[in-house]
């Protein structure tokens, strides 16, 4: 079989003494052929979904680079988890500057697999290239639900409850702190304040633990990572529904509180910023009993913020005023 | 359902005018989920790869973007037809620099739409984001194969003939005419014979009517993009054989035949060069009349080139000598 040797080229040296050890799904065939390969089993849909990150768009060039192979999976993971699907691998693709060491690959592909064998989601193949412009990872992951059972965004029914996952805005607010050093202490948080809502947007916790819970219990689900708000008028308007939210249910983490006490503006902050990679689900309000219980037992915290209702837009209330948002989603583009 | 509308961000308007049309599987939910699902038929495995272009690197900036689009898939629709794989979908993620603009964005969705019809193979998802370098289009693509029948590197026997499809070489000298545009009168080339060349590069044309052949005759396969002899080299490795090839048989163009009784030099680039998306495959000897009528029946050329050995290594003979080569194979690394 193939291993790294004087006739390989650099390119394939590389993937050899990095990516393979990642590669320990048999169809992936230690990354030697042009293709992967993979058995669904029988009664089973293939769910697929694509994401990725650039440096100076997604992710600052000098974060860690085991961090940044780990966020781009997340993201992926975190789609996953959106739809109830079980993850079954993921094609990665890497463009790196000239000059990028091979200590910054290790670092990479050790964070990469790292998580990769975390949540059962192994390397099925990739492309590795040089490029003239910035570090971009693109990774497509794909995972499994029962035939017919995705959960998708446009299912949504009125009279359904509106459900989120963890805290919301962390790491919206991350960026905004990891920009600009003075803001930690200009809003009196403490330090530890100030590294947790950085790490919430260093390394995001894609909530795969309820997936199987999502594929039981939601009506409609999606990943939250361009905003609550914006996310959520999507779900709206691909469901043909609407949403009302209580904005003082939307949950919120010490950190996020005390940012939001100190500076009342940060709170669209909070709604309407990027990679929380939590999870908004609708379902019928009688499950909510046995979806809490669930979610329970899987370790991840779960909040009802709102109701579905006929028409159309998501409608955030303060003190029974619906909020008016100056830039409601995020948008790469 | 979804439609472009005010509440929509800039990035969701363009994916909805632009590349929703190119997404006709009941799968990809009209681009508007998180994810797409398939659904392979019962006892199919789902074969993945990936595989990009960065301008500068895989393509000029100048290129025509649905050209652009065109070689992006059909790279990855060349790795499905080596392995023997019949076309499922793809997801694509674009990344495009400030400033390009909405007549690129839809010549080049209507060129990958083009070659997603005409290969069978729609869109089923992406990923959409501004960068501050080069644009970069990644693919991954997916196919089917009955269980267990991929089209592996690996499993090629001694005493296997070797057979590749179409002519090498042309796409490694259209290069160097675009690159240099005086080459193609030095070479005495007509300017008929640049055209083709220069084509052959712009817009590989993959081998995916012969994938049903592979399927059925070969008993290793790979697609070549890397150059004859380094992706033979590959094969050899993987598979823990020896190739003996007659140079003299490989298959070449009018084009490139002329650009080689010019200039001998030029030899090496064609054994050697990139881009070819041909298929090299290697079946039992016996094999060879039904994989003939077979190809002729798909119309495509295939041409015995030599033969498998134990040992390692792939030798060209010219004249009884083994050819030596300055730089075996392309990397992009």
């Amino acid at each position: 079989m193939s291993r790294p040797d004087d006739t390989m080229s650099a390119e394939d040296r590389l993937i050899a003494k990095y990516f393979r050890p990642l590669a320990t799904d048999p169809g992936a065939f230690g990354l030697i052929d042009d293709a992967a390969v993979v058995t669904p089993a029988p009664g089973r849909d293939v769910v697929l979904t694509t994401d990725g990150v650039i440096a100076g768009v997604h992710f600052f060039p000098s974060d860690p680079p085991g961090g940044i192979g780990r966020k781009a999976l997340r993201m992926n993971l975190s789609d996953l988890a959106a739809k109830g699907a079980t993850p079954l691998g993921f094609l990665v693709s890497v463009a790196l500057p000239a000059g990028t060491d091979e200590a910054w690959i290790a670092a990479f592909a050790a964070g990469l697999g790292e998580d990769a064998k975390r949540y059962g989601c192994p390397l099925l193949g990739g492309d590795t290239d040089r490029t003239p412009g910035p570090t971009s990872i693109s990774i497509a992951a794909f995972g499994t639900v029962p035939h017919g059972a995705m959960v998708r965004r446009s299912t949504a029914k009125p009279g359904d409850a509106i459900v989120v996952t963890g805290t919301i805005g962390d790491a919206a607010l991350g960026v905004l702190l990891q920009r600009e050093q003075k803001l930690g202490p200009r809003l009196g948080l403490s330090d530890a304040m100030v590294a947790f809502l950085m790490q919430r947007y260093l390394l995001p916790e894609p909530r795969n633990a309820l997936a199987e819970t999502v594929l039981h219990h939601a009506s409609a689900a999606m990943d939250i990572s361009d905003g609550l708000a914006g996310d959520l008028a999507k779900l709206c308007r691909a469901s043909g529904v609407s949403a009302e939210i209580d904005a003082g249910r939307v949950p919120l983490s010490d950190a996020a509180r005390a940012a939001a006490a100190a500076d009342p503006a940060l709170f669209e902050t909070i709604l309407t910023g990027g990679d929380d990679y939590e999870i908004v689900l609708t379902l019928h309000s009688e499950r909510l009993p046995s979806l809490r219980a669930a979610a329970k037992a899987a370790g991840v915290p779960v909040t009802e913020i709102g109701r579905i209702a006929a028409g159309e837009g998501a409608r955030f209330l303060r003190g029974g005023q619906a909020m008016t948002f100056a830039r409601p989603s995020y948008s790469h583009f």
